[in-house]
């Protein structure tokens, strides 16, 4: 066991970046501006080049990685690249975050078999091969001191995680096989001293998208931090997480804003 | 609303009979005991038609629907092959089991990406499919009476729908996800009168496998109930729920020997 | 292990009648219908004599035992008088069934120390006291053919089991109590072949109160089964789980009316 | 809503120090340490007063207000002596601990009825009482800037809280009540901004006295941070969760230790 030496970097990989506004970009700036360098993967478009940009700009230190798919391959081969381009000893992978997947709402019978199919391979596959990968290279690692871990590995979830309801079945169902994966992994990796951990978000996040909607809906939305979830809070809980130390690891966190009803 | 004219025959479709010998084919056996005439959907093979001849051999009325696969085309065209046999005023379609899927366990380690997708296949795409067929059946039902139902949707779960361990991070996914979809389901169409409800299997079945499997390893496995589960208390189970009227359903019920450890 | 001679009486010892038109009531009168003689363990008062009367001027069988209050020495000295009556060969205590505790909605700084200690000793000391009984009890049986059992012990929980909300502070503190008490009791217990079981009553019972209360704001109440929970469906859940044999038993079982809102 | 006053000290109020040397301890020198004063509720006796010195004596600020009994009267007066004490406007009532009750793993048989009384007085009527008393004194504080909190109220749960056992019938049936409590204000008081939350603590902690009684046992107990928990990482999550702002609220984090088996 040895602490890591003062000139190494501390790597962050983050799988999903939605628009840049919301959960996966702000945790992606909070580790940033806390020293790591971010290796950011998502689709290919605007808002990962977007954020990339925002973060180098702003002092950090952020890669885009592109991908073309969450299949296990494009996973897989992205992380290759990942690898090499962090292999250099100055740099250390220790933290990776799964945020990827897509909230859908529908009642079950308009649902596609397209859109199930999708839905699973983003939310549980595209879970399973990025768990994988982030393993693979925790176990690499030595165990970092006085935090005693080797990696961080953190789900976001949300109120499907846990209950399947009206219109939430397929959302559900991949939330649910995440979080069973989450739950899996914390206990088969623990004693690698690999931290699995999973975030549930219960509650609207603010974002540029739920400041439309809700915002015409409901007075006040955006300001009104009583209702709706800044997404620095949620980086704040990712953040905590990871500095946990070895002898007292939190497998799930809820997370909701003081007027939600629950 | 009205009875169910003393000459129409229930139906019960149920996918997934294993070897003949477990949860599948003991709900099959003590469905048709009670009269209901049962359509047996599994994949091709020795098992499928032993179970259906047995039953029709022994007073059941039994009609087996060999499944190509567990896509949603397959399980569609299959759904309408039942409901063309059963087409007729004596015939009604009341209950569906959804019973498929393999128990996994497995490091996450060793697990292929076809592995993944196969589970997810079968474990959650083909209950979203196999659900569909269910649910639009019996919105086509009129309500029984007494119990005041349009059809009851049942699953067969697992520990593994409640935890994920070491071992079971897909079996657990799969099961996890098949049990957002039942209470999703349950929340859903409840106000439709169809019934929806979760068994977990909490505890090890007497099967031929595991009677060969665990008799070796424990004296007195076969004969002794109270380590291991019969199938027919499990049919017992999905009986019960079937005949739960309108005003107190179940959705989730558990089942373990009187010695399991939990 | 032996079959109980076809002569012997099962005898169901039942606490909490309530006004007899609850749970409490439609159990003993279910148990009673199958043969069972009831002990109705519950305050003084009309309602206890009059379900008395009824069970035995309908063919059945009922002893009434008036509890002074809920402490352990009064159920415990009414226990004594239950084992001395049913002392004879011909009687064998088989089902014990806990449904004392009252119901309180109250806002949280409105709730008195006396109403915490109150609904306290009901809630979860009268059941410590009351499974002691029951447990010493079923120890002193042989197994019953052919389900294996000792005995069954048999709780009411409700929503307020599973969670607290607002107004319910206390009474999910009770319930939740009794919860805990009764999963310890099925683990502890198990291996001497008594099942423990916990009923989760989840929605409004059609009793003599609700069809006042509520029948004056939600027109057909009294008639929608779809809406509230005929206490005679609890009353089947009880009997299927005093049923289940040994190698297939509930701890858990919810039960709530098609349309409810959950 | 306002900032606090840089000259304002925020107050913790702290109920329950055991041998000073556990979670009470380390939650109170944390929270000296961060610059509030610390208000200790315990029964009378060194440990309490060696903990009030150690605080004072190592720059913190700290007072003693030693508990005759866990009954609502003693719980409330000796609130009334913290409120008067700290009743100049330099003063500020953030943050309550409940950290009472005993841990009790004792056969079910073996409870006597005291245990069941007394066990039930600490863990759940002490926690309503001393919870009336905290969401009094924060219903009177104004909005503290950024966190928009009035207060925080914390429990100290345990694997008991979730999960009855043998052993630990009684030891549970407390803390489900609490827990049960804690949710309920939760949701009763979040609309107050009152946050209230629940740690389940899943392992063992490392304390004068475990390290007795498992050091003997278990080879480098002590030294090993993989098996056992250390205070001052629990006390580390009381402050994480204190320090969320209104927007993201925790209800219950669990924390063990990476080796734990659970």
């Amino acid at each position: 066991m040895s602490k890591l030496a003062s000139n190494v970097k501390r790597v962050l990989v983050l799988a999903g970046v939605g628009n840049a506004a919301g959960t996966g970009a702000a945790v992606a700036r909070r580790f940033a501006k806390e020293g790591y360098t971010v290796a950011l993967l998502a689709r290919q478009g605007k808002s990962l080049r977007h954020l990339e940009e925002e973060i180098n700009a702003s002092g950090g230190q952020a890669a885009a990685f592109p991908l073309l798919s969450y299949s296990r391959d494009d996973i897989s081969s992205t992380w290759m690249s990942v690898r090499e381009m962090f292999s250099m000893p100055e740099y250390s992978i220790r933290v990776a975050v799964f945020n990827a997947g897509q909230t859908v709402f529908k009642p079950f019978l308009e649902i596609t078999p397209e859109e199930v199919q999708n839905s699973l391979e983003v939310s549980v596959s595209a879970a399973f091969a990025f768990s994988r990968e982030a393993i693979l290279s925790f176990k690499e690692n030595s165990l970092e001191e006085p935090s005693g871990k080797r990696g961080t590995l953190l789900f976001t979830g949300a109120t499907a995680s846990l209950r399947g309801n009206t219109m939430t079945s397929l959302f559900a169902a991949g939330k649910f096989g995440a979080r069973a994966l989450s739950q899996s992994l914390a206990k088969e990796f623990g004693k690698d001293n690999i931290h699995v951990s999973n975030v549930i978000i219960d509650g609207v996040i603010l974002t540029d998208r739920t400041r439309q909607m809700m915002g015409q809906r409901i007075e006040g939305f955006e300001d009104n931090s009583n209702i709706r979830i800044n997404p620095e809070s949620i980086a704040d809980a990712f953040m905590y997480l990871t500095k946990q130390d070895r002898s007292a690891w939190t497998w799930e966190l809820d997370l909701r804003p003081a007027h939600e009803k629950w």
